[in-house]
């Protein structure tokens, strides 16, 4: 029978409906959406020679020694927010309060090549993409009217973007939703339970069962976790006790940029590159700090779609269950090893 | 410059992104899903003579003096959750909670024919659908264990049905999500602090502004809210204050069913048919005699779509004013009675 399963980290409750469950090979797309795109598109305005048509950039990481730039980060063309503007509140008829669209949309154009994507780039490129997050985190949290950061990246176009060159978003809104706010106090109300984080506690439990666990490498876990909104929706946590992505130690970024790559391109190969969003979730600007959240990287493949019964009343049906979804990832990733391994075998050999 | 806006029912903001948004008929669609469909299909487990495929159904209304039914609830063949099992909570390693998938999902097959739709569907084919949502509403509110009953409808593929033959569906659940649990939350808190109904405060407000109206009845109001989630959110409420719905005046069904099926309607045929997701709210079972109250029907037309933004910080961006697309509403509303008060005009005068 199904089962109601409790997201530890938001108390929300999500059904993991076997009845209508599919086997995680059923997930597998028929066929790949064709994404055969040009190396260079003279129409795209992140392509490199369009840079006129983006406003100023804010960031730019070039080669050293050159003038090519490698990742650049522009506020978007049409913002959903801006940085004009005030905080303070209006309310109309004592009843409706709004404000000014005060914030912050930045776009971070990944790479100068129009067709490649994280799960193709080399691992010194998706760091430099790791960078310039960072480096915009860090300059925008300053801002004590920018309450909450929220850095995205949405891959096709059941995604949400009909933008192909590779890109991330970033948008600072004034004010953080009722969801985040009950994230964070459901882990402050465990930190003062129990004196632990319950990100660290979480992470260190999968690692014990086992029965979630995609990948582990020194630094980081990749999961898929208890109470999934969706089929294969996976986390990337550090391992270590890590508030804040921005503070983070900068000599791990390294080997965040290989398991985000290798993460990304294991869906790709496996499940034959479905759309997906992905979201950075980190510790609000204001408490940075303090010491009762992880962040972590969440990946959602566009596989289902949220209908009625999610608006309506706020709980979500997955079709999968977690530990079978983990296994299976696992599975593929060991036998495309065991293949590679074998041809690397032969090689050496020169068989 | 963009705006954000407080949902005054559930004090999350939103926001109305001006610098990306589009007229109001930029949302018509530029050609309508073909949905030319038999009107019955051999292979359909909803049409007549193929009853046996579902299982047996808890309540059927026929036409006087036949057998042909009318209108048929059925429990749903991959039920999300299921009347068997209890409501205890398992925790595991201290985490994870969990409880069978206790619940109740229900399949209201809307008419015999396979290719209507509310839309254009007679007003009292739909008061027959109205009537068997109370009535299944009714008989499941009793179950002490079953806290949240939500009714929906998802029409085409995008909201997620694959099922064409007209059919909403209900489901049960043993917890509410902390979403409704806020949404109740700031109605009681609102009622505590001025001695009035959030929802009738509302409703007055909106009829007094005239901003967001797309129509009056006698009975009923439909409007854009202030804070939509997305372009041409509707929501059809009572004038009256009627904190549930199932047990809103029985004389009121027919003003409702004709209220229903004009404005999906007037959706269909302004935006050329599009797919959409249809909810009632109504207040929850352990509180329907609470006054601080109004059931409305809430309609969702995919016109857009979620993407990282919103997955990882909780907050809509919408690219329409509901201001604007009101009057557009409005506009063509009239505009096509124009057209059929003329037509009838010549028709009465023999021209």
């Amino acid at each position: 029978m199904s089962e109601l399963r409790q997201d530890p980290t938001t108390r929300e409750w999500v059904i993991i409906a076997t009845e209508r469950a599919r086997r995680p090979h059923e997930f597998v797309r028929d066929k790949e959406t064709p994404r055969n795109y040009p190396l260079r598109d003279p129409k795209c305005p992140f392509c490199p020679g369009n840079e006129s048509e983006t406003p100023p950039e804010v960031l730019r990481y070039s080669k050293p020694g050159t003038k090519e730039w490698q990742v650049r980060v522009v506020p978007n063309r049409f913002p959903a927010l801006s940085p004009k503007g005030t905080v303070s509140r209006r309310t109309e008829d004592s009843l409706f309060r709004s404000m000014d669209g005060f914030g912050v949309h930045e776009v971070i154009v990944e790479s100068p090549l129009h067709n490649v994507s994280i799960a193709t780039m080399g691992y010194s490129d998706v760091e430099l993409v790791l960078h310039a997050y960072r480096e915009r985190f860090n300059a925008l949290k300053v801002n004590p009217n920018l309450k909450y950061i929220t850095i995205f990246k949405n891959y096709g176009e059941t995604a949400g973007t009909s933008l192909v060159h590779p890109h991330s978003q970033l948008i600072a809104t004034p004010v953080a939703s009722h969801e985040a706010k009950r994230k964070r106090d459901t882990s402050a109300i465990f930190e003062d339970d129990t004196g632990s984080c319950l990100y660290c506690h979480l992470i260190h439990t999968e690692l014990m069962m086992r029965k979630r666990i995609v990948e582990v490498t020194d630094d980081f876990v990749v999961f898929h976790p208890f109470a999934s909104r969706s089929p294969f929706e996976t986390w990337i946590a550090p391992i270590l006790h890590q508030p804040s992505f921005a503070l983070a130690p900068e000599d791990k970024i390294p080997a965040l940029a290989r398991v985000l790559r290798d993460t990304l391109k294991a869906i790709a190969t496996v499940l034959k590159d479905p759309d997906y969003n992905l979201v950075l979730h980190t510790s609000p600007t204001d408490d940075e700090y303090d010491h009762y959240y992880d962040w972590h990287i969440r990946i959602i493949p566009r596989l289902t779609t949220v209908a009625g019964f999610e608006m309506g009343s706020g709980i979500y049906i997955s079709t999968a269950l977690p530990e079978n979804t983990a296994a299976f990832m696992r599975e593929q990733i060991s036998a495309s090893r065991r293949v590679k391994n074998a041809a690397g075998a032969q090689a050496l050999t020169g068989a």
